[in-house]
């Protein structure tokens, strides 16, 4: 395999551009075979935004059409992907089809959309944004690791071959439900994972997800890391595993137990439908 | 009209009961006409909840299909109404479909999957939790003017006979999103509002709500107070109305102005579809 060049870009929130150029060179040491190609959108602000969403749009879509480059990866999260996910189906050409995606939490509007679509491989793992906590180079290599050279060490330990998985944000998955962006999850094995919610608001946006699913076959739930819950002023009264163990009750999915994802730097890397052979 | 026995149970969280006492002393002197039933789960503690799932529902079911009760009072919200509501509708009487309910937030859940099956008639009004509010009798009044005697002056001012109207707290809608909860609203004129959410998440689940209501004949989208929006690191670059306009442009939703209801004691009524005669 020669060099691989990964496409950055950030279709919701900016990067820094020190953090860009102090990460192209820490993979050249840690990936020779890799070379980072950052887009000037990940440094864009507009708001709350990496610019408008033309400017996201276009930045994915210059990479992702671009046959030189071999894998698109999602600077970072916030909010802003699904704002321009119908807009990139309508223009993506055969070169994003051999292509891999990688990104989590916000970026799951993308990874679902394109999942959906068939277009390219999608993983839910680490982002360049990553960086920024505490060890979060390993989060960072990890996710190198996968889309470099589809090493199975950057897995989630339970992903089986021949079996199907899919992994989100729960809230992110939960305002995909009921659009389009939202993919096929029959048969598939669903990884969840939350950061900075109430319980309550775990619960509901759970009930909403479940409540959509139960009757799409899902093959089961499996829990990541609910970080970061806020206190509320009376406790929820169950824990976040009750609460989906509760649910899949609920609705006959089966819970699976846990799964190795979250918002941190032990956040594994899943690939969306099957393993690859 | 003889006296109007307004039945209150809470689907969501709980009141304290010494509320309940000084809102019946209340009521007695600003509507003699009416009588309060609090149920005692309204001040049953479980966890987050008004009591277990089993209790809520039981109690929304002996005030519902008791033929001497005019009226059904949601407490309060928070969260919780969503669980129960499709073991609610299954065990619904006929003395329900005499019956009027009122609620807000929360209590959506139930207004939504009640107007859906046709059980009753469903308002978007004050709720006795209000009491607690700054000048919240004022609010609690309207609500009572309502129930009460269906007084006009407790409307949202641009409720007009013959057009349809549904009027939901945001974030709950977007939850019933993709669920059998959700009733058809088309040729409606939606009324939202919203409380205590980032303005990204505002544009987040504005973003699923529309999105999924774009292709389902929507009459236009009123915007009510979106209030307590908590400060972002970054400010998010619109004001809420120019999110509501914009994603109504993006899918052809005429916007049509403000609507006067929120988290507040000034929260109007909004009867759900057309008016009564």
């Amino acid at each position: 395999m020669g060099q691989v060049r990964i496409g950055i870009c950030a279709p919701s929130t900016p990067l820094y551009r020190e953090e860009a150029e102090q990460l192209i060179t820490l993979t050249s040491q840690s990936h020779p075979d890799a070379e980072l190609v950052f887009h000037d959108q990940c440094f864009a602000i507009e708001g709350h935004f990496a610019g408008k969403d033309d400017l996201r749009c276009s930045a994915f879509l210059s990479l992702a059409n671009d046959p030189s480059i071999d894998a698109i990866w999602f600077a970072r999260g916030g909010y802003g992907a699904a704002r321009i996910a119908d807009a990139i189906l309508e223009k993506l050409e055969p070169a994003a089809h051999d292509k891999s995606y990688m990104g989590y939490s916000d970026g799951g509007n993308l990874l679902g959309a394109l999942y959906k679509a068939g277009i390219g491989t999608q993983a839910h793992g680490p982002m360049p944004v990553d960086m920024r906590r505490e060890g979060g180079m390993a989060a960072v290599n990890r996710g190198l690791d996968w889309l470099v050279s589809k090493d199975r060490t950057a897995l989630e330990p339970h992903v089986e071959p021949g079996q199907k998985y899919a992994a989100f944000n729960l809230m992110t998955l939960a305002m995909m439900v009921g659009t389009p962006l939202l993919p096929d999850l029959e048969g598939h094995v669903l990884m969840i994972e939350e950061i900075a919610e109430y319980l309550y608001a775990f619960d509901r946006a759970l009930f909403n997800v479940t409540t959509h699913l139960a009757d799409k076959g899902l093959a089961g739930i499996r829990l990541g890391r609910v970080s970061e819950v806020p206190e509320n002023n009376r406790p929820f009264g169950e824990e976040a595993e009750e609460i989906v163990q509760r649910l899949c009750d609920r609705y006959a999915i089966p819970y699976l137990g846990s799964a190795d994802i979250g918002h941190d730097v032990d956040n594994k890397v899943v690939p969306f439908g099957t393993l690859p052979d």
